[in-house]
């Protein structure tokens, strides 16, 4: 069974309901039609509502969630950044109190504080909170999108695989969940940012740190790109774009230091000829940027409908 | 049966429609489920569209008017301020007939000219009109939840009952459309503000006027609190935040000079410290703020639901 | 049967399928709620979403749409301008297989850009994609909901009326595409502009043009208002406002120059006073405005299903 109450960090969310939301979106995956039946006898007795709280702007996030709770049957309210009232001049403790209010099962919320999905979760009751992003803490959807692409197109099982994640590591939640689970999963990471860039971590066994990128995809399996933040420009932590691109841009010439069937991920949305070639980008031998979106929407639908019956699918196989 | 063809304004809407919402209302707080699929099978046959038009910005009463609609399986289509080309270059009338001509159900309307959803109404047919606040006039909806809240929470029936409402009543279609109601209903009314922001109202036997907050708190059963238009400050309707705050703003010392078991609202979003201290905000044991936002999702049901069909859902109910 | 993949502009889509449209839109119209439940059935085995990409503002037509997909059960996800992310930073094409990867049945396109429809479609698999208006193109569903709209009001057949379509022909994507389907369907076209605004076409034998609104309006069946893009002004196409509405607005003493049953047409939103007198927008005997924001809805609704389901409603008919 299901455990988790919300959905916070990878750091904080136990193995055994990882595989769960893993398995489930591979068998969503495979068998989506039957899923979304099963799925709608299962979660709509009694209408549920499914708040979309962004309070930063995101497209693809909030989209992808959007898609996954309508699919589940759920009535998905959209709360954006600029028709947010509950935003400005309330608090975030009186935005919280009053969505609870209106009785939602499932609250995602996307917020530029760290800690900020964690702090609504104490504060709500009847309703679980998905941390769509927070600050530069998590963004645990992403991490097991992410996985589950790597089991589908790569390898169902990373321990041992050499995935490279390069990039803004240092204000990347998406990085941060990344490193958490695959650490856990026993995969050989390598983390790849010039030092401005890069975080202090533990002292982890299969983690390795590379400030050049060439020494650090050698033999890499999987690569995981990082959207280069542009604000960090003018922050002086990077001297210009065109050096950036030049020392940490993911050229076609580049990928051929990485094992011959490396396979590239980016959790968009991308900046082309800045931390990645477009030739690179579109490849159809090595790139998983587009599968990466189409597993997000599964694996959110995995996540939600979890939340709600803390069951699997598999009870509603026929048999 | 339920009379009204449009919910305008409390004043015009007649004291047997007016108990039909309340009633209605209350059914849904018991009995979600059952009322929910019961509406379904009434509204349904042949789906039916509500549309949201709010011209003013405004993120609480949208989004429950949405879920309401949304609750009753309705389509619910959303015209926000900065989506609406429908508002700009056109006039009220060209939005309206062409909003008309895409033949909705339900219109809710928000707009900052008193007499809008009145005037929207004399033009479309085949359409219910539900005002969501125009201008200064009123804001029914918000009435008959408040109302609501005090049956479920404090008692239910109002007459003889000491409310106090508190703060810039002059420029409230809150109050005006409160003060109508519960005049109506026998409650003796306290009406509290500086005297730059108190209207002038007919000369009501049960309604008193003060400007001392402390005399007009006295004994109360129940305290509406308004939210402050923090733009009156630039006015110079009132001196400055802090004196506000000193003279009218309710504090929890405040608060013992009301009954032992008074009730405290507000209709959101609160200005805390303005008019209101955090710990009143927050209180178990008095505050029914957030009480009053679950209530507004009900009634709101129970008004779209009364305006589709006209009939009570207690004739579905099992024997 | 229904042969188009796509609908990206009248001049490529071929009269049978248009002929389908025309007739399965005269279906909606006097059996909506049949059509329906028809609709429900064959397009919701397995739950469809369309997505509504609207880089340009519109309110009409993006709610169109919205409406129409909704009204057919599809979960409908609409990406707003100033909500997306994907249009920023992105190129067309990364939105595209961004868009793509989420599995979308529908996807309608509002784009700056002539082309852009197209462009899309030849990116996309699996993926209906609906033109909304591209650049100064086409606007194929505007043209089509136009002769509809024409079919019921005016009559049945165009052959030999005389259509007259007056304003900013060059910039205007409406006109393109009504100009196209009405020359292709025999009627006699008048094109009525300042020389400025006059586009140069193909010695069409049934197309006449005229700088002189007066003798192009002599004997007119029906005239179609177009939208004066106010932008146009700075760009010295045209003097001032009040001259053109001299020389070019509808004005109701204009009017009886055309035929005595003449109506009138406009693709909205209307500058009153501008293109258009108020008397003759309003007109009960003459105006079709309203009539055309309806039937756009069905005419959608029409286009969506046969894309989805490429059959004629007629298959469901009751014997």
């Amino acid at each position: 069974m299901f455990q988790s109450q919300h959905i916070l960090s990878i750091a904080t969310m136990g193995m055994g309901d990882i595989d769960f939301i893993l398995r489930e979106a591979q068998y969503i995956d495979k068998q989506p039609n039957y899923y979304h039946d099963a799925m709608h006898r299962e979660v709509n007795s009694g209408k549920k509502t499914q708040i979309n709280l962004f309070i930063e702007n995101s497209t693809r996030t909030a989209r992808s969630f959007e898609l996954a709770g309508k699919k589940l049957g759920l009535d998905v309210i959209d709360l954006a950044p600029n028709a947010s009232s509950f935003s400005k001049g309330e608090t975030l403790l009186d935005t919280a109190l009053t969505l609870q209010a209106m009785n939602p099962s499932i609250l995602v919320l996307r917020h530029p504080e760290s800690g900020a999905a964690h702090f609504l979760s104490q504060k709500l009751h009847d309703c679980a909170v998905i941390n769509g992003g927070d600050g530069t803490h998590e963004h645990p959807s992403q991490a097991l999108l992410d996985l589950a692409t790597i089991y589908k197109f790569k390898n169902p099982d990373v321990r041992g695989l050499n995935i490279a994640i390069c990039g803004d590591i240092a204000h990347s939640r998406v990085a941060r969940s990344n490193i958490e689970l695959l650490r856990q999963k026993g995969a050989n990471l390598r983390l790849i940012a010039p030092k401005t860039l890069m975080p202090r971590l533990p002292n982890y066994p299969n983690v390795q740190i590379f400030t050049d990128m060439n020494k650090g995809l050698a033999g890499a399996d999987v690569i995981m790109m990082l959207r280069l933040q542009l604000e960090r420009m003018s922050n002086n932590f990077i001297p210009s774009l065109a050096e950036y691109y030049q020392y940490y841009g993911l050229t076609q010439q580049r990928l051929k230091i990485a094992d011959s069937e490396v396979k590239v991920m980016h959790p968009g949305p991308m900046n082309r000829g800045v931390e990645i070639e477009s030739a690179v980008a579109d490849s159809l031998e090595n790139s998983l940027i587009l599968q990466q979106v189409e597993m997000g929407v599964k694996v959110r639908m995995a996540i939600i409908y979890a939340l709600l019956s803390r069951k699997s699918m598999f009870e509603y196989m026929p048999k």
